[in-house]
């Protein structure tokens, strides 16, 4: 069997570089709908119906059987659509985030950071709240993020400054732990956590490991890593760069009649 | 007779405003690809087939007589495709941006900035060149004001700060004019004429006004105006609320087989 993960880009990356370590063996196929991205800022049907090609795409052609979204608006939007389409597990990153949130929280009281996308959707508050209704919830879409760490203002006094201007509202609300809610931010993990030292950092790049080998599957064992994207543009080569370093990436096309 | 104006985005919405408010009684349609928006970072082939797919919908739903592409980034790789495959007058904004640039300089050097696709293509750099060779162009991708602008930061000293990152390495060449090669930008270019007092600023959506007057073009005359965009989501409104306060706006399909 083999695992298929995509995203509305390259930043998704992130996680299947933590899915190729914990998985080495494994048969591993990413796409990166980099001709629309960002879904972040676009609506649910949209997002269903190009999460859906992109599921379409790995399964097709690849026979994965397992999906990872690893993007968190389409986690938010289009996972149970997914699920109900397909014969094949889907894990988003969501809901292993709101778990892993609501253990390692002391408090009760977890900050959440995402797109206009993922906050708007509330599918962390409402995953959170379903596993404990005693649990306080501070969302705050944080939008200039993701084009920062594209343009690599990583370690860059303006990204110091937008993530205060974020984040300090959040830990007015005295939070103790904090869900990074996009594939972008495990990139400004350590920056943040040089600004917030008070805060637990959940990271779902690492967090969904735990729900892969809980699956039982036996994946195929080539070691096969493929990469696609569907608009090979040279604006992202350093984003991938700063994740991978040198991978070749093929370009694919996945639109489909309306 | 009627005009079609398409964009990536609704930052077009500058440009439709000028032409609106420059021929109140004309009728005019708007399409914004809000569905894919950006194309300033994907590849020429994908933005040539979002640019005719933007222009199929303009024509063929409306008989429009003109079509203007507001998008810098998309005139820049898809005008030339366009102008061969349907029978109508295309106006860009980059040779109109670019005359103008030359006719005002008077040390001969100038300024571009613009998306990384718009620079990557050359086009102002091309245009300004066939016009005089004597001219020096200095381009200067500045992928953050997008975004910024997006995010209403308009007045902010974030932007300040990412603004003159960008300019004062433009400005350290001597230019004494500067094309604002994007659509978003003429929302900051109070702030840079502030910044940079001793600049000539470029803004296309008011320059290419003559162009259409040239054509001699006699314009339906309903006032009609109409807005469309791919994608009605709510990220945008406070950026079209900023440029045109409130409006009605419809979503329409427009994505093509392959």
């Amino acid at each position: 069997m083999a695992i298929g993960i995509f995203d509305s880009g390259v930043g998704g990356l992130t996680v299947f570089k933590s899915i190729s370590e914990h998985f080495p063996n494994a048969d591993i196929y990413y796409l990166g709908d980099t001709a629309r991205v960002p879904y972040g800022n676009k609506s649910k049907e949209t997002i269903k119906r190009y999460s859906s090609e992109c599921a379409d795409f790995l399964i097709k052609r690849f026979n994965v059987d397992l999906i990872v979204i690893a993007c968190n608006t389409a986690s938010s939007y289009a996972i149970d659509f997914l699920k109900k389409k397909y014969g094949v597990p889907v894990i988003g990153v969501v809901i292993p985030g709101a778990r892993r949130a609501v253990s390692v929280s002391k408090n009760a009281r977890i900050g959440v950071i995402g797109t206009r996308g993922t906050v708007r959707s509330c599918s962390y508050y409402d995953a959170i709240k379903n596993i404990s209704q005693n649990v306080s919830v501070f969302q705050k879409a944080c939008p200039l993020l993701v084009p920062l760490v594209e343009e690599a203002r990583i370690d860059h006094n303006i990204t110091d400054i937008v993530i205060k201007e974020y984040l300090d509202e959040l830990n007015k609300e005295n939070i103790d732990t904090l869900i990074l809610g996009c594939t972008h931010y495990p990139l400004l993990k350590k920056r943040i956590k040089m600004l917030y030292s008070n805060l637990n950092i959940v990271d779902s790049s690492e967090v969904i490991l735990g729900y892969i080998e809980k699956l039982g599957i036996n994946f195929r064992e080539n070691s096969i890593r493929e990469i696609f994207v569907t608009d090979k543009s040279e604006s992202f080569s350093s984003l991938v760069f700063q994740i991978l370093g040198e991978v070749e990436i093929k370009e694919v096309f996945i639109e489909q009649p309306f």
